[in-house]
């Protein structure tokens, strides 16, 4: 069985202009893990392990699997043994009282569209436009990378995993997850708000260490989040999601400036 | 239709702790496509518009597809028009000679093991370890993010893309590609070199601009590259799979310093 840890020890060769050294290094433990919805597969994924309720919760209702039914049950389990399936399947039940999910093919969860702008409609269609609310200050949005950081402690280990955190217009966070997906990273934090009752995330941001896709871009708004912060650049496509979402997006964080992408204008 | 460039420009807010200014953006573009083999629909992934044909052949290589059959022809098509289907569409032809693609279900193309070891015996099952070659100097492995780094022009204008390429021995760079999925870089890399006959990539180092995860090492793996050189750290299960199939597996590159995370021992 592989390590259940979320980093791994390795003695590594370091190699420089002054030499060669052998040293211990921490890596970012990667494990598939099998997200079933009322006994179907809907995904598998490559995440970092811990958090697996909350990363399978939180997938189904970004991906609009759940169809706002009520889920009734998490746990461990493939053919009914949780060892057996050494902890990388994990069952989301609704008591059928979710659509039946349709297998899905290929690598990407959304977005069978033939083009951008089919992707979009898909969501239109299946997403309302969010409230209005009133938009958190730049000047926070701009502190969060900072608030955050403290708490990557993955990140600090290993340097290769993405975070994810939902904060407050005053710029707390509330919830923070790692994850060598930064999909899972994000969908780990709306899990966490779901067994919490605290969704639609309302008037509250999302934050997320790299750069913002259509796809995260699509789970922000799933969530109900207003504004979403990605610390490098969103595609184009992202932006125009975001624009019809009514949602906030800010990316491109520096130091003391950042950019908004939508609104067309502040 | 969606814009066909690879990239398009937006007006945006910067806000910045001196004040608010309207500027001019440019952003990745980012398209869905759908790649089907012998008819089959095996993937839709969301990728930078261009070098289609590659991903589709890359993608189809990487993924063991094509289990050694010739490609006869690829063409945009869905119901027969590439325009109806936006060039959004990619179909692979082999006549028939490669297995049946069966639809796998969820967000990874691969590792539906239910743990990592599972993945990486999947893996040996289907791969053969890397023939031994002439290790490449790691003053070369340091060099190459350079050499490579002039050709980004998609992230000098938009700072949002990954890159791979394919570089010889003495650390030349014979084919670059961007896109904003890290994946699908590394796919038309694959692809092109598969239109030129030059796979197995024997002897040759491929890079990436991103981490090395379990997923990249499998793609190199399978393109037949003995080195991977990631300019951030690999997982944890990206250097077990590296060390079954004997590839050199370089990381988290800095200026004058990488780390070896496989072999063991230089």
């Amino acid at each position: 069985m592989a390590a259940r840890g979320r980093s791994e020890r390795f003695l590594v060769t370091s190699v420089g202009v002054d030499g060669r050294a052998r040293r211990p290094d921490e890596l970012a433990v990667e494990e598939p893990l099998t997200v079933q919805l009322d006994g179907v597969t809907v995904t598998t994924t490559m995440r970092t392990p811990g958090h697996d309720y909350e990363l399978a919760v939180g997938f189904c209702h970004c991906e609009g699997l759940l169809a706002g039914a009520t889920v009734t049950g998490v746990r461990y389990c493939a053919n009914g043994s949780a060892v057996a399936s050494e902890f990388n399947v994990v069952s989301v039940d609704t008591g059928g009282r979710a659509p039946q999910p349709r297998p899905r093919v290929g690598n990407t969860t959304s977005s069978c569209g033939l083009c951008g702008n089919d992707a979009i409609d898909e969501l239109c269609a299946r997403l309302s436009p969010l409230p209005a609310t009133t938009p958190i200050d730049p000047a926070v949005l701009l502190a969060v990378p900072g608030h955050v950081r403290g708490g990557q402690g993955l990140f600090d280990s290993t340097g290769a995993v993405h975070a994810a955190a939902a904060f407050t217009a005053d710029g707390t966070v509330l919830t923070m997850r790692e994850d060598v997906g930064r999909h899972n990273a994000l969908d780990k934090v709306v899990g966490r708000m779901l067994f919490d009752g605290g969704l639609p995330a309302t008037g509250l941001g999302l934050f997320v260490s790299g750069r913002a896709s259509f796809e995260m871009v699509q789970k922000a708004w799933a969530a109900g989040f207003g504004t979403l912060v990605a610390v490098s650049a969103p595609t184009a496509l992202a932006v125009h999601t975001a624009r019809r979402a009514g949602l906030t997006l800010a990316g491109f964080v520096r130091a003391d400036r950042l950019n908004i992408y939508s609104p067309v204008r502040l």
